[in-house]
């Protein structure tokens, strides 16, 4: 059952390429991690990436990820120091040395960050996250399902700027965080969600880093071998294609700490004639075609270059671009009434019921 | 020359009335905070003020305040128990109990809220502050102009989310903790400027609780007497009558967690004909009479009501209100380059020269 295995360069760049695809729009570019964890690497560190068993009931898990704004995170380019000095300070308010490194989201550059960390820090990188691809809030984890607290949290910046967070639920650690990260020039650090093996095991995504170097790797090899990439990844994400078009509009403002914004698509080939409107507020999260919603949060949204079947991520929309829209079933975790409650449409303020893409999407359409 | 001594009822009123003087409008109403000191001394517990020289070189001082928005600490009240919280916080950060608290200003509610914390705590206060007045931001204090730093500072707000802070220097302090004050509904309370005795002795305005404590009952007893109130305070507090006037406009907004604002007046008795503009941040900082200033900070500008000679916070200045504006010296400390460049009238936006009051007003007007 239980599995470790070192990552080579090639796994971390599937992985980033993996990752870009399960963070449906958001968690920043995943590039910059990916060169700085193949850094790690070439100056002879190691990362290990461990199945959940090996985690001791109450061994500390620590997930260190970015926060904020992705669109600033393309002018500020992180330096690797924030996200371990985040760690040190909350191990530090603990009173414990972190056991396991694990990613809170396995989306674009907080995939790659963790391994990062634990690289220079010399621990194991726990083989799951906590959504399954990635979400704009705080709170929107499936450790916060099952009752892990968001703090004690540390954040840091690229200044030397330090803030540890002890706050009254989730939603308030999100709340302050926000208006910090903003203030501190719109991204910060954070090591956060500190929680026992035992609360992880219950509450973590399993398998998500092996799952998105899997998914990096299908598209690899799918285009190397002159394959469909997009056939490879419907295929092994369980996925739906759900548009083919080209974006004629993109809408997008900074608030409060988020890109948000909506694309606006035109249909070219079979989806000829008709229009697709995607919503986001960092990552994708409602995909309307012809008013219809086709797909919508928790399940995933990814919008791909059509010549390049990269995964583009919402800061780096344009017009003119052509693009292939797939949606992927999301965690099974995330469709409990509380999963729902915490990501589904309505949080995000759309008045619509969510309806599993399987049910909606009925079959492949290609 | 060491002295100390217990406050008593009386003592804790004057000292309410006397800071409300040198909060010169901002420090938010002393009345609550004043409260709960006289509660703390029914409930048996002491409050001891003694001087500077009690405090050992390697003793920890730590001053205790709320911030924010004084129109918002009227609606909302606080238990106390906030302040107690944030100075636990920092104490368990450093890993030390703390030997003296002590006031960061001497002005409205936070004259007081180190008495109840220091009650609480069995400790005693040392009889000086960081500003000899209030003053808005948490730069804005002569530990600042000593080099000691603000963070590691902490807060709390009611709901029970704190907050520790370790900021590259004291103007993001001032920066990340005033967003998290706003987000925290308004009103945080910190734990800030931990310090040794030495430091402490070094920087701090001396002798401040015991001045606001004598101006408080200077105007009660001279009100007791039939004497004229302010003649008495201009007397002890080698003060110059500004302005006499009625209020006949203000302009307020709350932005970035400051009330902001400017009250005009128009002249009464020997000022008929004349005008005055005194513009505020929190605190009254510059007041122009027919548009020549005649005082700025640092030096206090006093708006009193006429009628019971009571200081009036900028939140409570109304049209028809009929007032005396005072200006009194601040602090030597404030007048060298590195006190005029951190609270001087540039550093708040105006494009004038500091002159002290004494030079402006030439001699006492009444």
């Amino acid at each position: 059952m239980g599995y470790a295995y070192q990552l080579r360069p090639d796994d971390i760049r599937d992985l980033a390429l993996g990752a870009a695809v399960l963070g449906t729009g958001g968690g920043g570019d995943p590039y910059i991690g990916m060169l700085m964890a193949l850094q790690a690497l070439e100056r002879g560190k190691k990362i290990e990436v461990v199945s959940l068993d090996h985690a001791g009931d109450n061994d500390l898990v620590i997930p260190v990820a970015g926060m904020g704004t992705p669109t600033v995170m393309i002018e500020k380019i992180p330096n690797g120091r924030e996200a371990l000095y985040a760690l040190k300070l909350l191990e530090s308010h603990y009173g414990k040395q972190v056991d396991y490194i694990t990613p809170i989201e396995e989306g674009g550059i907080n995939s790659t960050i963790p391994l990062v960390v634990a690289a220079e820090r010399d621990k194991p990188v726990l083989d799951g996250d906590g959504m399954g691809r990635a979400f704009p809030e705080l709170q929107m984890v499936t450790f916060h399902l099952v009752g892990v607290k968001a703090t004690p949290m540390a954040m840091a910046d690229e200044k030397g700027n330090a803030v540890l967070l002890d706050t009254v639920d989730n939603y308030w650690a999100e709340k302050i965080a926000r208006v910090v990260t903003v203030r501190m020039g719109g991204t910060a650090w954070i090591a956060i969600y500190p929680m026992t093996g035992r609360k992880y095991r219950e509450g973590a995504v399993n398998r998500s880093i092996t799952y998105a170097i899997e998914i990096g790797r299908t598209l690899r090899e799918a285009k190397k071998m002159g394959a469909n990439p997009i056939d490879a990844l419907l295929d092994i994400t369980r996925g739906y294609l759900l548009f083919e078009g080209k974006i004629v509009d993109v809408a997008r403002y900074n608030i409060g700490g988020f890109a948000r914004g909506e694309a606006r698509l035109e249909g070219l080939d079979s989806f000829r004639g008709k229009s697709m409107i995607v919503k986001f507020q960092n990552e994708n999260l409602v995909a309307r075609v012809n008013g219809e919603v086709v797909a919508s949060v928790p399940d995933l949204i990814v919008i791909l270059d059509k010549e390049t079947v990269r995964p583009i991520t919402t800061e780096r929309l344009r017009y003119g671009l052509r693009v292939i829209v797939v949606g992927i079933p999301c965690d099974p975790k995330w469709r409990t009434p509380k999963g729902l409650e915490t990501v589904g449409p309505r949080y995000f303020g759309y008045d619509i019921d969510y309806v599993p893409i399987e049910e909606k999407a009925g079959r492949k359409v290609m």
